[in-house]
């Protein structure tokens, strides 16, 4: 427990609002989003920088850990406080000030305990949007935290693409406030030091506020949904979209029929869009988007793509044996269910891995093929998005399956994954999720001696205090 | 002068061709691209990473300066050695492998010593290519120790976004390698280190390799001169452009009438395209593209172009008093003539700076009303990446100009540009050239002592040794 004089100092500097103590008040800032449940010894809410910066410095000078907390959305059991009762909860959620939209140089300069979907009601009548599109909808603080990508990635890439500038509190004694918050585009004065703080899980500094890149919101879109010819097909067909379309192309996605199914069965508003209804072994959606508005005697999208659809379908090696154009609104609806459809499909384990583009589907035949070998009843329900190389590896037990009483069970499943991912394919045990508590392990497994030392002296350079669930 | 027996050591390592002594050998390493002459006590040219690693290793051993050279093409004193004679040359220019290409990655594994124009020379084929658009032709290593950018930044990014993985070997007494190659595209296991060595002048290590991402090469273009009817109506022909075109406009470039008719003056070459041959105050070059090829029953690019600038044409309150859709390679011709042309219309005084993209012309007209108060006979003939912010602003005195043997005089105007740009305009003062030793005076004044402290810790714990011009 931490002495009663803390709990009066944060209190003074935050007020009522700004520092909850009560069971009842900390709970949801105790739980995570799919995982775990911790106990907090408080949980802090600054409303501005200073506030922060004023909380950080009290808690370095006085030992006592913060966890840094945005949405709480993460899978990775990064935001939330071990079950210690030491740790103080630092949360996001007050500081959704300032709002300030730069129309000409598309940018925004925003608060980071601004929801997702907040930030882009603010600016639905700019006809501009922050392009990082996620099933969740987390608050940003968290999207810089872990660097989140997402659907549309191919077209706009992840959130360190798209954030110009940071103000972030460092966890020293003085709680340093590091002013980043550059709106330029281009600027090369010396070392970028906001790129420390993206993708690092909130161990080196908390981020207050940000100047993120807006794009136009797109104005035509059209998206079908193909069936592959068999795994290999699924490189040669993304080739061939890319060759055809360039960067029109803006999501190529990829759906196991486990996953769909899962979706579909548990999610009943959906409507199976497939012929008979009979679900294939693995769907690509592939969409195409335009930023500017219809043109008077221009092809409507939807044909544009399915002129482009068949002319890859006549080729004599077709890498399709289906294909159609659907309604986007109601295609990625179902795209969006894959992750509560899994989740309700059994006791879900899930991976959050990356690739080379074209090792995906390489990996996922060679784990479906071995799997039996090393796990019975595991059903491997994955999705994600082949146009990044990134798959959200999930794996499905029965919720009554004696080994979920085995700690060991789940141990040995994300050994066997990871060692797969990694050693096998080269590819990376988090995509898009970060490390968090969930994946230190495998940070200090897979991360070079050299670069650990450098990351810790980094640590110790710039927050030496105890900071967020990541231990570099 | 440095030791004989140091140069026996280095040739042992090297080979007579990876070690040059004889001063005519020496000639063009110690010659920067436009400015300053200076002295190298030996240009070292390892042909892989490992030697790479037993020169930098052995130089930090014994306290030799190594100074990194790529291309050489850097305006600001960034790759060349000073008079003293005690620093040796590393040049990148043998380590031109390995060269492998990933097609459905869409990505290239190769050497930084490889020049931008034989990088795309080798991609020809493969229909992509590194989307980095430079009038100077560097090598690899340069650019991505400067961030460059370019004319089509807009669409594409700069160097950054474009990097996806680096080898690098850091300046400290082992020479170590840091294998940070990943070829991935969505990878958030930590700290993204490759970040340190992008834009910050090869201070922290020297990249011997790098994975890059490649685009699709645009099969179909459109380019337009346009005159805007105002300073002030360039910002709202870009929203405008924008709004209309979105992603589908890839560069958006300002050229002033000065900088135009001084290629025209020099470039025997180049046409005049304008009316009467009367050259504008002030011309937009907007160019529009798409990676997929003309498909039958579409507008032609040039038509869809055109109809968008008859549409801004006929608004009310139109930004422009004259457009004209022409030859893209005629139009681009005369873009990258500018900086040829600028050279040779007197003593030129360069200057790279960047802005918000609506303060871009507000400078401009606050600096061409402010000139004559402060510098009499001085022409500024601008041009840059309005869609970006940047600004290559030039300044050009006669060459007999008297003052021109006065130090102070160029250090005067340095400083007046600068103040301006950085403390009235919160701009930057280096937008894609880095910093080198021409701006290390303002890195000094205008980073914060605590960034600069930060900086300096960092290069303490990752090279350690003498590395490169600038001083972190």
């Amino acid at each position: 427990m931490i002495e009663a004089s803390h709990i009066d100092a944060l209190k003074a500097m935050l007020g009522e609002k700004g520092l909850l103590t009560a069971a009842a008040d900390m709970a949801a800032y105790e739980t995570g989003a799919r995982y775990d449940k911790g106990r907090a010894a408080f949980v802090a809410r600054p409303a501005s920088t200073e506030e922060t910066s004023a909380v950080v410095a009290y808690c370095v000078t006085n030992g006592i850990a913060l966890i840094p907390q945005s949405g709480n959305t993460g899978l990775v059991s990064g935001s939330t406080p071990d079950g210690s009762g030491t740790q103080g909860v630092l949360s996001l959620d007050r500081l959704t000030a300032p709002f300030e939209l730069d129309r000409v140089n598309r940018t925004v300069k925003t608060g980071a305990g601004l929801r997702l979907s907040d930030l882009n009601g603010k600016l639905e009548e700019s006809g501009l949007f922050f392009p990082i599109d996620l099933g969740a909808d987390p608050r940003l603080g968290g999207m810089i935290a872990t660097n989140t990508g997402g659907s549309r990635f191919l077209r706009y890439g992840d959130v360190r693409r798209n954030t110009l500038g940071l103000t972030v509190v460092l966890a020293d004694a003085a709680g340093t406030v590091l002013d980043l918050s550059s709106d330029l585009r281009k600027n090369n004065t010396g070392i970028d030091w906001k790129q420390l703080f993206i993708g690092t899980s909130g161990a080196f500094g908390i981020v207050t506020e940000c100047v993120l890149n807006l794009e136009p919101v797109p104005k035509q879109s059209a998206t079908a949904l193909l069936v592959p010819a068999s795994a290999e097909q699924v490189a040669t067909l993304l080739v061939a979209m890319e060759d055809a379309l360039g960067s029109y192309l803006s999501a190529f996605e990829g759906m196991s029929g486990n996953a769909v199914r899962a979706a579909l069965d548990h999610v009943p508003s959906l409507r199976n869009p497939f012929q008979g209804g009979i679900v294939p072994d693995y769907v690509i959606l592939a969409e195409i988007s335009r930023s500017s508005p219809p043109r008077e005697g221009e092809q409507p999208l939807d044909a544009a793509l399915e002129e482009v659809l068949a002319a890859i379908w006549e080729r004599a090696d077709a890498p399709l044996t289906d294909a159609f154009v659907g309604p986007p609104h109601e295609i990625w609806t179902l795209r969006h269910a894959l992750s509560e459809g899994v989740k309700h499909s059994g006791r879900l384990i899930a991976f959050d891995l990356s690739f080379r583009r074209g090792d995906v589907m390489p990996f996922l035949d060679h784990m479906k093929a071995e799997m039996p070998e090393h796990f019975e009843d595991v059903t491997i329900c994955d999705f994600g998005h082949i146009g990044d190389g990134g798959v959200h590896f999930n794996l499905v037990v029965a919720k009554d399956d004696p080994r979920l009483a085995d700690p060991d069970f789940e141990a040995d499943l994300r050994d066997w994954v990871f060692t797969a991912a990694v050693e096998q394919f080269d590819g990376s045990f988090s995509a898009e999720h970060a490390i968090g508590r969930k994946n230190q392990g495998f940070y200090d497994r897979y991360t070079p001696e050299k670069i650990r030392a450098l990351a810790a002296g980094l640590k110790v350079l710039t927050s030496p205090g105890p900071l967020g669930t990541t231990t570099f």
